[in-house]
């Protein structure tokens, strides 16, 4: 029986709440407000069924073969020219890399930046998959309160000058797990802050198409040239399990991404980027996203409602766009006994405790994109029946 | 104007070639034995495109959904039993993690595996590919011979006894850059000499499928129980583009991987890991192996006269299957200049120094996968000229 030498980093990672969610996932009978996937009926299975006959029919063997790191250009091409239009970026196609979902971009920036020790802050409550990512390069975490104000700025300011971290990681836009968005005066605020501070901003973007009210938020790093990396995906608005997500960043940085990526995995799939490309050449993504987006804010204000009738002492958040909401449960709660005690009654919903690095029992993520809107007042039912249980018990 | 304050190990990795490699494989008037790609004949967009098909017009969108981190079960079930039958390996789908691709194996084994220091033990010359990711966990790198009679045990035993490296990555089967295979006698010996002594062994098997007798050759990680991994790819057989490799290991290590794998990207493409079942099901996998070989067979053989024929001086190896040769250049001959001498007379190869942590000026890797048979000869006609001019000078 060998016993592994494992290298140090590998005791640095949280445990995986995942593999609990997953097998409550899998009962149909469980009303689950507890994963993060899109909506099936948003995915256009035809749409991308048909972009993959044109592009295996006309580029044939070529569709199949290795590729160039950085990505399929004319995709590239497309991305930049949608953040110039949108939102004003100044980037083209030479600031784009694509990697296989945003989720890689966690790993590969962590890895171009993070020696262990260095100090990475991230947000309380903050995305569960960037605390793993970033565990892994033994950095010291450093978190930063956000509600519906934003970042805690004086908090942020704090860490930024006492220890001079390598970057701020940020959701400013319908941010999993809270929903939250920054406000116009957070933004600001955030580029201030860390304007020559020598501290970078990473931006993940993957909610940002996802606003109700349709309008585009400018990135916050617009306003700090060569000091921002920003992170956007399809998965939210296209197809999750094609994997394609982008970073944008200045060149000096792309050219150490692009080492980190080709000793990763060499390129992302480059069929699926070619699909995508035909896709979007056939298809009006904006019409896509308002779409998801309709989709979502109905379900998000049965959830709401739902909750304020049935559950008047729960606080949650109010969510313009995305597709979590995040709510404080009653003084004595834990998430872990609601987690559990909403399973035997038929609703799951998602513990906080892993987006903090510390507490964070206290709160419980909601997801609204993967549930029938049909059976949402039946889930809330469900779970102010196991809330009232855990109350007397 | 910022300046980037990158992780240290983005330090460590050696310069890259590739870029000038691309450039040049994109000259038609070049006649190209430098890179490592499949031939495109061999690649079946059209059984592709039926799979994929087929596969979107029955799964709709659950093809295109967010899926579980170590794979598609039924391919893990696959490939398993492929193993069982081919070599004998006492494996089944719980041993099977899926990537993007074995390059990505390389990444997060050395990731659960190396901490800064530790000393990895790769072949010289070995696979470029891997002396990148590796070098990203600031490793010790030690390198030990290869030749046709397998590798430098001598050498091996040496630096297992004085540094107890963490493991020893190996090609044993047409190996990048070389094509050498290890005979049989030094699978025994490799085997008994890490048994028990803390190194693992991995193996990277990427063209053992491609032999041109058709033999399969056994692992030699299945004399090594709990102490061996093993990577494996449908790259050189199906389609690189679609980024689909795996790993073999015990439970306990693919526990870390998949934690590892989980961070770096969530999850492999679902879509291509469902549209490559679909073709494996209506397919035969062996039939297709034969008829890559064939291809591959012919074309090194082509390439082997040719050499033998025009430049009697260059002492090449005699490839066993798989897609590349080494050839040692005469005395005073440097790789990089006859890269470039040949560039200007229309014919490109691979120079040595990436295959080597140091030295390897005096070999050259050249392709027959993805040259055109009909322009072999030729090819090695400038490459003659090539290096007559250079011996002249």
């Amino acid at each position: 029986m060998t016993s592994y030498r494992f290298a140090r980093r590998m005791a640095a990672v949280p445990p995986s709440f995942l593999g609990t969610l997953f097998a409550v996932s899998a009962d149909p009978e469980v009303i689950s407000f507890a994963g993060g996937l899109p909506s099936p009926e948003v995915l256009d299975a035809d749409g991308i069924a048909r972009a993959a006959a044109e592009v295996l029919g006309e580029a044939g063997p070529a569709a199949l073969q290795y590729s160039t790191t950085d990505g399929y250009l004319p995709l590239r091409e497309f991305i930049a020219a949608r953040y110039r239009r949108r939102v004003g970026l100044d980037v083209t196609a030479e600031n784009i890399q694509i990697v296989n979902g945003s989720q890689q971009c966690l790993d590969l920036a962590a890895k171009c930046l993070v020696d262990p020790g260095d100090t990475v802050v991230v947000e309380a409550p903050g995305y569960l998959g960037a605390i793993e990512a970033f565990s892994l390069y033994e950095p010291r975490l450093a978190a930063v309160p956000v509600d519906e104000r934003g970042p805690d700025l004086a908090a942020l300011e704090r860490v930024v000058a006492g220890s001079r971290p390598k970057f701020f990681y940020a959701i400013p836009n319908s941010q999993n797990p809270s929903g939250l968005t920054y406000p116009d005066e957070a933004r600001r605020g955030v580029a201030e802050l860390l304007d020559g501070s020598g501290t970078l901003l990473y931006e993940d973007d993957a909610f940002g198409e996802l606003f109700f009210d349709g309008r585009p938020r400018r990135p916050i790093g617009a306003a700090l040239p060569g000091q921002a990396v920003l992170s956007g995906s399809f998965s939210k608005v296209l197809a999750p399990g094609m994997r394609c997500g982008w970073i944008v960043a200045p060149e000096p940085f792309l050219r150490q991404f692009n080492v980190a990526k080709q000793a990763a995995d060499l390129h992302s799939n480059h069929l699926c980027q070619l699909v995508l490309m035909r896709w979007l050449e056939t298809h009006d993504l904006d019409v896509q996203c308002r779409r998801v987006a309709r989709v979502y804010e109905a379900n998000c204000r049965l959830l709401s409602e739902a909750l304020d009738d049935q559950v008047p002492g729960l606080v949650h958040t109010r969510p313009e766009g995305g597709m979590f909401m995040l709510a404080r449960l009653p003084p004595g709660v834990s998430s872990l006994a609601l987690f559990e005690e909403g399973v035997r009654r038929g609703v799951a919903v998602m513990p906080g405790r892993p987006f903090y690095l510390e507490g964070g029992d206290d709160v419980i993520r909601l997801n609204f994109s993967n549930v029938d809107g049909e059976r949402i007042a039946e889930g809330v039912e469900r779970l102010a029946r196991a809330l009232r249980a855990l109350s007397r018990g």
